[in-house]
């Protein structure tokens, strides 16, 4: 069975390989990449989503551009990980499609209304602020998606502070919308992706498909793995984003566990963090599959697998 | 000169005022109502908007539907205060006009953008959801809008919990964004409001325009009289929203003073209050100017002038 | 009948007139005078504690030093209304006795632990710092305490924050102790202090006693003024403290009316907040007697009594 | 060279093994064992702390009751854990010595006083009020302790929901005061403990010294274990407050990392969580020795010495 998703993204070194896998699965129907500010701003992420777009022949999808702002809070952005654009290390070309004229919350919406109820699943792997502004424009999006596979959140410790993890603390108020909404969810948070790293054997067979795409993803990894180095101690940078599609192309890539998951929005030293309930101690209901243990061979074979079939232009 | 503005309401006894006057006035040009979810549900009040544009003949007027839900917060309605239907009292006619098919949101965000900056007076009159979102999506309208003169708000006590007043409280994070954004606004709150109170001989001189029109507006404050005399104690209704046109109508109808205002957003009891910093305690810069003193015999003229206006057809 | 009453205070100005008025009236019997950080820290408020009781010949009344910092937050003091040593403008006389040895703290549970239960009036005048440490150490105190007239909170607006007051601002979480415990609360806020001025016929009767202690009274009221001319705007001070010890010498100084007080813990601008709910929109159970209308002439006629009497050597 | 400590306990399971390895290590000289409602009312532990001084034979270190309820929140205690006496297991012997008469915290301010500045260090094992207490009523004591090794928090998970544990949640005021007091602190938290399991053959050593007192460790341990196996899903338990004084005993027991600690007041379902930033995120000064790893065979060997010294009077 083919499964349509939306991508709503803020490319972002691990949104590219996340876009990647999504174009290059035969059982994907990737229907649109929607932008968010986040790693870097709306422009950047955008910019950097239709450059993707172009090394990797997706020439079919629209691609809008959505909030440069969160709900409330103040901007984040981080260049620390990311670089300057968003997207440092490789020569970006140019874009080789026209940005679709609506925004990206009027696409989501969109596309959620006319297709069938519970056919789209809606990934997004930046700030959730897109995502709160469709539910909240558009109430009934809820009831006829099928799944919300997001990146974001962790069960132990944060990395943009000791609590909470980037995309979350980016704009918590629209994280906790997502959480609360009546809709499936899974949370695919900094304790999964961490066991998601690229390492130089995985590196190494990427660059032997020996493609203008693959020098591409090599070069996208080598940035990002060098920051995650300086930056975070890491030997192999963890490639965020790409198992939240992952799970779309095989739900055997990670096991998950039913929870409750509070957005906090309040704490002196720990908003933004997902706090995580597995054993109930608050008495509350699981609203979320949070993802718990990564079959690493699994993400990289597909990865690698979407890659070469990009570069032989069988997809997208 | 005339004022072009959009009226943003969540009719409401106090709303329909603020709409008739609006309509009725010669030097407003009223290009839109948009409503939201407050008073009442969204349903509901947009059906008022459109039986109240019926009984004042507001037929050219775009009328679109906005926010069912606020941005974080579960949602509040005021039946205690507006009835089940959230106009509670006269009769409501059918609607005689198509409701535009827009979103309230893209309507407002349509109309700042096509006209010339500096030329549309946004006035909120319910919770503030729609323009934050607008704001969210649309982030230039931000320099293209003219001024926000808003009902919401109090220096002093509030009305749905000692420290804060229902439009805020109803969705205080969009009133966070509305205060805090870099645009001129005017806070019309309850200390300017409760003196703007529909007296007995105030009701007598509308019942003497003896049109329809007229009996429908002795009708409104007839119902809004019986509810604040019963919940709140007072001897004549205060018809707050009605203040935020009459300032366009005429700037005389009440002082302001300079102040910063924040809205809480963490308070354990406080949660929704604006808090109003007359003589800059908290060193903030001052983001708003905060009526103060209203000259109740200018805004029952302007008012009544309206109605008859409307009544003999002179406009709208 | 002779009401038993200690005095925790942080003198300050209108401190030093609640001494004096305590010590001179016949039916109150000043068992204990306590201080706390405050209006300056606790050596110094400790000290001008002391230069009362020598002006005034308080000579027999043990004066035990307390807290010098808040329970949880940073210290607060209030130069700019008393001035560097907290009780700026006349000459400070030597103290004439000893400091008893005890901390406030334990002063103040020894007093009410050895005194029939049901016969001692707390009286704070400063942060309450010091009650709730002792109703800590000893719970049993709060019901063997007769009653509580502290002075603190508002019911409109504050004079630190645009929300709160300074004595509750100062120590939130004290305050919150204080009003969540299961005693007899009455609250003298700013909303009844203010009716509270020594206008300058006031001051003129007050001077026509011709006394050292009367003249020592003048100047403490011309500093006073004077700071609140300049700092508040007001055309005479507002004698705060002398309220709270004008209650237990005759009931009828003010009005108050029963409410719940909430105290603001959590709020981003409203930090150390009353909260008072009069007509119970909250749902919470009253749980003070909130002080409203003041008999001015009660006041100070009852004053001007004391100071003539300490004068005499009447009294204490 | 010998440790003078005071150990401020709520026993409590590892509680009482703290004591009994505080009591018969040779290096140790255990001035004054304090009580703090925590695992169960101040009266409880209280009766348990005289019950372990009885069956070890300690029967001239000071024991004196401290605060039945914390400083701000609403009290919490562990029944699931420990049970209804709050130390459930084991024939608790009546007490041999008479309660000290001062509370806890005179206690405490009088030892840190009386004794050498940097001689004294504090073990609290329970709730921190009275610790917070103290350095309230007497902040030299800051100064003067040689160092706080404190069991609370964690920086991963907690026990009693899922950010915060159970002695932080119970008193966070007051584990906000003690990490923010300029005082060397160790921080032994549920990462370091829940490495400190009593695992059958642990038992096993105990039982073969085959003394009253190991029969009276081995049923405390029974009965821990079979909470911790039901209610936490744990194979041995973990004995948390032990560590704390095998810190003093041997300092090779545990490795730390320096990091700033801060205690989240204000969180929606964060409060009570110990916010730990290795990596300094936050740009807080460290303020705090962070408890990472664990020499169990040392923790195991010192406690079973001091079990075996105790049982034959060689100790206390």
């Amino acid at each position: 069975m083919v499964e349509r998703m939306i991508i709503d993204c803020d490319p972002g070194h691990d949104d590219a390989l996340a876009i990647i896998l999504a174009a290059g699965s035969p059982n994907i129907d990737l229907i649109a990449i929607t932008t968010v500010a986040g790693n870097q701003t709306a422009e950047k992420v955008t910019r950097n989503a239709l450059a993707v777009c172009a090394v990797a022949g997706i020439l079919t999808v629209p691609v809008a551009q959505g909030a440069s702002v969160p709900l409330v809070r103040a901007q984040r952005v981080a260049p620390d990980i990311h670089g300057e654009s968003g997207l440092d290390g490789p020569v970006l070309p140019e874009a080789q499609i026209e940005l679709d004229p609506r925004h990206a919350v009027t696409l989501i919406i969109d596309e959620i209304m006319s297709n069938e109820p519970g056919t789209i699943t809606l990934v997004p792997t930046g700030p959730l602020t897109n995502i709160a502004m469709a539910m909240k424009l558009e109430p009934r999006i809820v009831d006829r998606v099928k799944r919300v596979i997001l990146m974001g959140g962790s069960y132990t410790r944060g990395n943009t502070t000791p609590a909470a993890e980037f995309n979350i603390i980016a704009d918590p108020e629209a994280a906790h919308a997502v959480f609360a909404g009546d809709w499936p969810v899974t949370m695919v948070g900094l304790d999964l992706t961490h066991q998601a790293t690229a390492d130089a054997d995985v590196v190494a067979r990427i660059a032997a498909i020996d493609s203008p795409l693959s020098a591409f993803v090599v070069e996208i990894l080598a940035f990002f793995g060098s920051t995650y180095r300086e930056v975070q101690g890491f030997d192999a940078p963890p490639v965020h984003d790409l198992c939240c599609v992952a799970k779309l192309v095989d739900p055997a890539v990670f096991e998950t566990e039913d929870a409750f998951v509070g957005v906090e929005l309040t704490g002196t030293w720990t908003t933004g963090m997902t706090v995580i309930d597995f054993t109930n101690l608050l008495g509350e209901k699981a609203n979320t599959q949070v993802a718990t243990t990564l079959d690493k061979d699994l993400l990289w074979n597909m990865t690698i697998d979407a890659i070469s079939a990009l570069s032989k232009g069988t997809h997208a």
